[in-house]
């Protein structure tokens, strides 16, 4: 009798962006001319840069002829070219040195952040911020690391670490010991950033303790602060303990595309359970050429691109126009009294509901009259409740007028 | 401390092509000037049809207008102009009717037929062929389905069922009862197929034992024989029983592109340790969701291409060039007086070594001989110990050569 993994059943109803996408369909379906302007699920709005349109027709046109076709990424784990390009351009403009065979592209960052879990022992206490990316948890429970939700709403066996406005959205250390630690930094849903001084912490309980961190600096690209850190390798000693996840979908706009990658330095080590070291790098590269065939050649060699002269100054001002949205949508929910987070270092902003409303009523509200659809803050985790999530990835004329929509309903 | 996942640690060394690869880049070396032909990994060598590259073209265009921009594909699991095109020209072609929510599109049958084992109970009983695609037994392995290699050099606690000369390369059901079983039909490496009355032994035996088939169909379009099914939801009941996967690699040369699909009738259930049944395709969705992101929406509109008027002729006429590979390797071999398998309703050749040489013996002989590369058979299992497949898949010119100079090496 083929029997299930009851862990599925152990997760609550529905991942949290299918749950909003519902509630849209429904309240579109009751209201077919109603205008919605989506803020919520942090989908990018700006088409691509013209030397990544470029370099992916001309893949395209590769693939038309016998001596240019490409097949199977030999490798598993990336071209050579997209490698190189992220080493010299991502970590050597910022002081860290990388080996190409550190380097892990792949699919999407919430695959890797998704399935990094696999690798290791099922008995390692998992610690995640509170909010978090609902993924950390999903696929830990999934995989059967929780015996499953707690009357207060949380699943057993994971460490959550709150954070609040009173430590400025950075979590503070364990009370007890953790193995592996999720940080998202700059942070979804947040917005907060750590310095370095606040990593280094981090980094130094990992090396105390033989923990890994699993650092998920998908939105590095949106931090303006010149002293916040764009890796966590630029922190002494973190290539021993931690992992990187690194996306094109917000940096590039590759949400449609699909190109990522993964940093895993080859001295980071785990343990077996008689204590003997294990390179995690080789365990990783096994599992993905066990188990997943490469990314599309004409995305990778689209990647690649972003990383000319042309390519950077272009990703620059579509991450300016995402910036200048968030700026705006800081000043008007401030003027409009509410207290904002976020939107400085990162796409979020982070926001107080009015008057302590749950954060899916407000959801309810703004969507059914304001037309605006933003991210519930409890969906994202009991330290959410209360607060409320708006991306920047709208079009600038949108963001004005979901404003202006807002401000009408608010006021 | 952050633990490893020791099941890693119980794989045979390397992954089978990796490990081709080490030994052609320790030949190349030494020898810079060979012309190597492979024929080994399966990788596909002419180009993509001219409708899949408008499309695609057309395609990146689209993305460099905000207009026509695609950031994530909602659903997750394909675009809907895809799946209705699946539904109705690989399936309602061939009187299976399926609905759009039975069809997940994903980045290639290698990481659906990896990841599918995870939502499935750990204590379900794996059987697979012998030979056998070695994915479906190391991702098990990694998933803990084994506590190791035996002495003979199989995994302890899978099911195999060996694939002989004597069965004609079909398994006959097993002995003792096992809850998922793994078929590759097309066979990967052997070439052979199973009749509808063949498969229908199966499909009796999982809806005798509540058992699930996960029936990989990646080379269907390679049947020359118009009695073999395609799908094995032509087999009456089967949908209550059996997963189907396909892909576009071979198919449509997409083995550089990433796009291939997961069938998953809603009538399919699996079972909880209390017997409860519980349908599959909303598990397999949640877990989608939860750890992928869609494919490229380039490489969704390409894989439409193939269905239009053009693109199947296109299509038709490239498989048509590797069958007759396929037919000029099984009429050399036969001359040369090989033992030939496969060939016929498949892109494989599955050939027994002269005079009874070990498989790896018969790589290395080839490699520094004749300078061709195939895939030794042990590496597909112990069954495997004394064949040799060789693929269809080089262009028309290196095949007449391969066996010319195969022909000089063992006359």
């Amino acid at each position: 009798m083929a029997k299930i993994n009851e862990n599925f059943l152990k997760l609550q109803a529905g991942y949290l962006f299918p749950e909003i996408g519902r509630r849209i369909r429904a309240f579109k379906a009751k209201n077919p001319d109603a205008n919605v302007i989506s803020m919520g699920i942090g989908d990018v709005t700006q088409p691509l840069a013209p030397a990544v349109i470029e370099a992916m027709k001309d893949a395209v046109e590769q693939m038309s002829r016998p001596e240019t076709f490409k097949g199977y990424d030999d490798s598993g784990v990336g071209y050579e070219f997209l490698r190189e390009a992220i080493i010299e351009n991502d970590f050597n403009s910022r002081g860290v040195s990388l080996e190409k065979d550190e380097i892990f592209v792949s699919d999407g960052t919430k695959c890797d952040t998704g399935n990094i879990q696999e690798i290791f022992g099922i008995d390692n206490t998992i610690a995640v911020t509170d909010p978090v990316y609902p993924v950390y948890v999903d696929t830990n429970v999934m995989a059967g690391r929780s015996s499953g939700l707690t009357d207060e709403g949380r699943y057993e066996g994971i460490v959550y670490l709150p954070c609040t406005a009173e430590n400025n959205f950075v979590p503070a250390l364990p009370d007890q010991k953790v193995d592996l630690i999720y940080l998202c930094l700059p942070n979804n849903p947040t917005g907060a950033v750590a310095t370095k001084e606040q990593l280094k912490v981090w980094v130094e309980y990992a090396r105390s303790n033989k923990a890994i961190i699993l650092f998920d600096a998908a939105y590095e690209a949106f931090i303006s602060d010149a002293s916040i850190p764009h890796s966590i390798y630029e922190i002494e000693g973190a290539k021993d303990v931690a992992i990187e996840f690194r996306s094109y979908s917000k940096t590039a706009g590759f949400t449609g595309v699909r190109c990522a990658f993964t940093v895993i330095p080859k001295q980071l080590k785990a343990y077996t359970n008689h204590g003997k070291a294990v390179e995690v790098a080789p365990i990783w590269g096994r599992r993905q050429c066990t188990k997943f065939n490469g990314v599309s050649y004409i995305s990778q060699v689209g990647a690649a691109a972003i990383y000319s002269a042309e390519g950077k100054k272009q990703i620059k001002e579509t991450i300016d126009i995402y910036m200048k949205n968030a700026a705006v949508i800081r000043q008007s929910l401030t003027r409009l009294g509410f207290t904002v987070y976020g939107g400085v270092n990162a796409p979020y902003i982070w926001l107080k509901t009015p008057n302590g409303m749950g954060s899916w009523d407000f959801f309810d509200l703004l969507l059914t009259k304001a037309n605006v659809v933003g991210t519930p803050g409890a969906g994202f985790g009991l330290a959410g409740e209360g607060y409320f999530r708006l991306t920047a990835f709208a079009m600038p004329a949108q963001v004005e007028e979901a404003m202006e929509r807002l401000a009408a309903v608010v006021q």
